[in-house]
């Protein structure tokens, strides 16, 4: 894994190492509470709409493999791909926001298309 | 925009230049004969195979907007919202890896959902 150690990046890998290890909890105390979310179904305003977007997907979290992170002092990005009881390999990208210690934007980038066949397919 | 430049993100962005201009034969100057490109619908082998998969959504394209790139001597990743003609607001992030100023492994990581509900809605 490509690691560039700054500001910006060691919260978003402290946050990212929380939720994928299911510690919601720790993972809350990064997040701004006024956090604007952009994930592929829309818009998520504030910290309680985005824990009910990301804890139930760390539910279904088997495993997780980094492919690269970067920072600066205000931006991190971390590209990664989510092992998940339905999707076995399903590659995602973040890209946040940092301001004093918090992330307070965040873009989550992923194909829904196998979730939504799975969905499916288990009716 | 964030940007970093070094060698890896030099080639990314020139690349990314080139084809988000839709001028693909300048684009493919910066890809390996032998790239594996890891797109949402699979994996696909050699420049052939990566221009075929790029080559139509270049034709697509309406306009792009970066949000960050970061990258080292070796790996680049790059953030965008691609504004295309059947799905105006479509973020992706790239992640390549960079040997002898050519890209050697590509990584696309987009949503297809509304992209396939465009195409079914044209019928």
């Amino acid at each position: 894994m490509t690691q560039h150690e700054n500001a910006a990046l060691k919260i978003w890998r402290a946050h990212f190492d929380a939720w994928t290890s299911k510690d919601m909890d720790t993972a809350m105390t990064y997040i701004a509470d006024d956090i604007v979310c952009d994930a592929p179904a829309g818009r998520l305003d504030g910290a309680a709409a985005y824990r009910n977007f990301l804890e139930p997907f760390s539910r279904i979290l088997t495993g997780v493999k980094p492919f690269a992170s970067f920072g600066d002092e205000k931006t991190a990005v971390g590209i990664y791909e989510a092992q998940t009881f339905p999707v076995p390999h399903a590659p995602g990208a973040e890209c946040v926001t940092v301001v004093d210690g918090k992330i307070t934007h965040s873009r989550f980038i992923f194909d829904r298309t196998p979730f939504d066949a799975a969905r499916r397919s288990q009716g």
